[in-house]
């Protein structure tokens, strides 16, 4: 059986031995209902149904205000007598869960989600990909859905799934991979019991089920296009969408990647993206569906040699001509930054300039470009500088929902390195609450998923993981200038892996310097499609956040960075330092041997053998790549290959 | 079905006509018999068996020297008499061919093959593997032998296979690829009937068949072990030889690929590759078939922070021990150069370096580093150099026999790139008699394939092929360093693909110079494993040929070859000069639509169209990467990126 993660049964421990009532009707208050009698049954104390009888400890019920939205909730204690209330049974249940996470004593308020939506796509295949697996980007196995081709069917692991989402508020889940291969296409129709079947127990969980479809969906059933303006295609989505809500009547809608990295879509035909996307919204919007439509658009057969041409403006050049034309439940859904999950990017300029356009920000939990479940690298504290507005636009401010690209797997730790769960929980957590504090939700994972753990232990999972993201980074593609992986797979170090390729990803690196000119002044003016004041930092060396220096700059290796050192001495003190702060790592867990479950440790301590490899290989390559392009020694003298 | 390749009808039209006897009996002269018959069917003429009669126009029969061996013939032509001679029905067979290929009265004499074996190595795969493809390294579709994980049963194209292969020398081939996975080692024990019947079809044109084994196949057969020593290991391979040539009496042996890329050896039970490859002949020996030990031994886990490994010596440090220490029946097969098949490099040191052993040189006619038969690439010219010894020791002296890797799978025209044929053929032959001249052949080869190909067609296809070779070289990895190619596919430019890898294949570029040191004096020593005069040539700079400069030293950008530029001019020019090349072979072949048939002609023209992309690719990254990183200017003032 899976790990339990952060719901072991000891996490209800101060849930149970209590009296407990709980009033209100409906599948998730039932839902709240079980769950609770399951604690006491292991804790002690009783749960009781309906109104009046005798006072309780713990009082759940609706009749909250209206204020507090479809999941907010309101949470009162007074004398060790606990009250929570709604509004609607799915915030009795957020409710639920946050005395699990929180205890019920230390955090009395109101609590409702910073936006409606916190999705989590899943990039599964029913069938294995020869090259990519069957999870595309996916380092925790195969997928939990299906297997062999067929559904998995193991809807017990599926109904843990389901809560250890919920319990850290997720409430949307996407199926499917948006790379929507041939059989995968067929989960819209033919296969859609498979899909009914999956929605019944994320339904229990307040979790709505969407899928990705192919834009040529149409001309895969038998039409011989998939034109937004044929009526056959109109008419085809609609009675397809008929169909599919009178078998799962709360399906939440579809995501679309259309005309990107050679998927289909409405380019075919000379319409443009809101032609595409509303199609599907109008299908959708009488059944109260919603499309996420990917705006992940770019040349991705750009020629290298053209300077002019700038996959960071792609997606800002493509869509801002049609902010507004969107329908109202079409979410335009843009990566945070505006290449593609690097470790370090500026946010998506798209995000700060749709204002007539409800734009869901999307997130990276799975780890492509971040170490890919080999590597411990805590991103809570990424989402957090973007959202909060570290060294650009608060992203918290554009977003009118958030998605994330899932990590999980059949993998029994459900993400592959079990200290990766911890990046699946923060962004449930940043969801509902993009002003929380990183190293705070980590706390909570920490306590939910090591009960009772003792203070060394506490201690050396923050100092693994707090500033894993950073050193990382260190180790990795200097000040932000990405990219510099392995094509195909993306892991490990490949300076000139992307130099030369049709991708649009460079660093254009040669003896004297290093980075891509992206002023207005003199590059392709990527800098200037932000918001004040940040088109103007960026614009100027001077200015520019130095973790973003070669984002927005080409430079010279002798250039003073805002920090004080040259770009060539930054690069080889930063990848010195990132690959001893991971041997450092591999250090401190290994003094917790004994405070952990003994397969949990040793899964750990592989990996982080394999982290400390690796990030010797980044360091060497990279240091090795620039002295023999700069000829500069480093200045401490220290061994360069 | 297929193209008619060089055995079209038309070849046939000088032996028809004619009276013509043949004497002797035996699988072999059925075959000639039925062939002539064939022609005279056509062409007119009749073909009478058996000794007496009236007086022939073209007289074949046994009865000539012993000294010709089992494949000479003599020719003698006199008055419009044509008399064949040989001792052997296998020398019938090929004068016959010799005939067809160069009509009678043109060379009349005593020809003999310049070695006993010339054998051509299918890398053909039963399964489809899901990166490889089911042929590895092979652009012409899949296998011709299987489908669908089955034999393909497609006997009349097997048999004009045959026919090609014998009509150019070819006596031997390999049906399967050395790296043998789990279906394929299944050939040599419960699949040998598939082997059996395409036996059968190689045994009419006088080629025997071999196999690629796995030395782990008594583990794959249920032993707990595979060591030579172990009698039982023995026993095994023993009666696995006994049943097999029960069914195959004429098989030909045991190829092996052993310790080598992952497969498994000897190195596994501490034996040494005499030990492994002895237990092999062994078993072999009382049924007259031989063993292939490949000599592709390397560290391919090598730490590119190292540069005191050399792979170039890998082969050589390994097996000259064990010189003398191979049974009679061991051919050790060498591929021509050190490293692996690339566009240019010196001969392997090894192949010199091993007096008592039977040493087979592998050329690779499948053009995995030579443009993929996606490129026109003529490759005689290259073996011929090996062969005669230009820039190194001639590899002809010290060849027991030659073995090639295939081109050819079920595309219609057997190679995909309809001029790669010419490979193959020139293959052959160069087999036969290493001193012809490619142009020569060439030659031949058009006046088989294009028949009554008129001077404009056949002066097109030498100005195409005749030095495309160099062309190729040209536009790629420069002055013998090699391995400039994308790694998995080597299909394309990528400098620093390999750089800092763990495959040993490095150039050292830095902002100074280029080249690997593999002197005496200063570097890896490798240079100093040639016999004389060729160790104290490599050594120096100022003496080892331009072609081989960067192969032998690491240079600065402004050394001055022998031939009088400096390394850095010679890249840009010889970049510039390869892609223009490559440009007007298009125009060349766009002269002559037309006058090759149409599926032909355009099969070609589509396939310089990316040559010539490719081409300017290469010329476009090459000049790049060494202007980035050398800072020299063109000294023609030519555009780099």
């Amino acid at each position: 059986m899976n790990d339990a993660a952060w719901l072991p049964p000891e996490a209800w421990r101060a849930i149970g031995g209590r009296r407990i009532r709980v009033t209100g009707r409906g599948l998730l208050v039932d839902t709240v209902v079980d769950e609770l009698r399951r604690a006491c049954a292991r804790f002690g104390g009783e749960v009781v149904r309906g109104p009046g009888g005798k006072p309780c400890d713990l009082d759940l019920g609706l009749g909250g205000d209206d204020a507090l939205g479809p999941e907010g909730y309101e949470l009162t204690a007074a004398d060790e007598h606990t009250v929570l209330r709604a509004a609607h049974p799915h915030g009795l249940l957020h409710g639920m869960f946050h005395l699990v996470r929180l205890g019920d004593a230390s955090s009395t308020g109101t609590f409702r989600p910073a936006v409606p939506r916190r999705m989590l796509d899943h990039w599964d295949n029913v069938d294995v990909h020869p090259v990519m697996g069957q999870v595309e980007r996916g380092y925790a196995g195969g997928s939990l859905f299906w297997h062999n081709g067929a559904p998995r069917r193991d809807l017990p692991r599926v109904t843990a799934y389901a809560r250890l989402l919920t319990a850290c508020g997720i409430n949307a889940v996407t199926l499917n991979n948006v790379n929507v291969h041939a059989t995968e296409a067929r989960l819209l129709t033919d296969r859609l019991g498979e899909v009914a079947e999956l929605a019944g127990v994320f339904r229990r969980y307040g979790i709505r089920t969407h899928l990705s479809v192919s834009f040529a969906a149409p001309v895969l059933h038998g039409l011989d296009t998939a034109d937004p303006a044929d009526e056959r295609v109109r008419h085809w989505w609609e009675s397809t969408t008929v169909d599919v809500y009178a078998t799962i009547p709360d399906f939440g809608g579809y995501l679309v990647k259309a005309d990107s990295e050679g998927q289909p879509g409405p380019f075919t035909y000379g319409r443009s993206h809101a032609d595409g996307a509303n199609l599907l919204a109008d299908a959708l919007a009488p059944h109260g569906g919603v499309v996420h439509w990917r705006a992940f658009v770019y040349n991705h057969r750009q020629d290298w040699r053209d300077r002019g041409v700038d996959r960071a403006r792609a997606a800002f050049d493509h869509f801002t001509p049609h902010d507004g034309a969107f329908r109202e439940n079409v979410v335009l859904q843009v990566k945070h930054g505006p290449m593609d999950f690097q470790a370090r990017e500026p946010a998506a300029p798209l995000i700060a300039a749709m204002p007539a356009t409800r734009v869901g920000v999307e997130f990276q939990v799975t780890q492509e470009y971040t170490g890919q479940q080999r590597h411990v690298c805590y991103l809570a504290p990424m989402w957090s500088e973007l959202l909060r507005g570290v060294h650009g636009p608060a992203l918290a401010g554009f977003a009118a929902e958030f998605v994330a690209v899932a990590n999980t797997g059949d993998d029994p730790f459900w993400t592959g390195h079990p200290l990766a769960q911890a990046n699946l929980y923060a962004y449930g957590r940043l969801g509902w609450n993009p002003a929380l504090e990183p190293a705070a939700v980590l706390d909570e994972w920490v306590t939910l998923t090591f009960p009772g753990a003792p203070a060394r232990l506490r201690d050396a999972l923050h100092a693994i993981m707090d500033d894993s993201w950073r050193t990382y980074e260190r180790y990795t593609a200097p000040l932000g200038v990405g990219f510099m992986v392995r094509p195909g797979h993306h892991y490990g170090p490949d300076v000139d892996g992307y130099e030369y390729t049709r991708w649009g990803t460079y660093h254009h690196a040669d003896r004297d310097g290093v980075g891509v000119d992206r002023t207005v002044a003199t590059g392709t003016g990527c800098a200037g499609l932000y918001p004040p004041p940040w088109a103007r930092i960026y614009e100027s060396p001077d200015e520019c956040p130095d973790e973003l220096a070669l984002f927005f700059h080409h430079l010279p290796y002798q250039h003073v960075l805002t920090g004080g050192g040259t770009v060539i001495q930054h690069i080889y003190d930063a990848h010195f330092a990132g690959a001893r702060e991971a041997a450092e790592m591999r250090e401190r867990w290994a003094e917790v041997a004994g405070l952990v479950p003994p397969e949990k440790y040793e899964r750990v301590r592989e990996l982080l053998d394999e982290q400390v490899r690796s990030a010797e290989e980044w360091r060497d390559q990279i240091n090795t790549y620039f002295f023999r392009k700069s000829g500069v020694p480093d200045a401490k003298g220290r061994r360069i290959h």
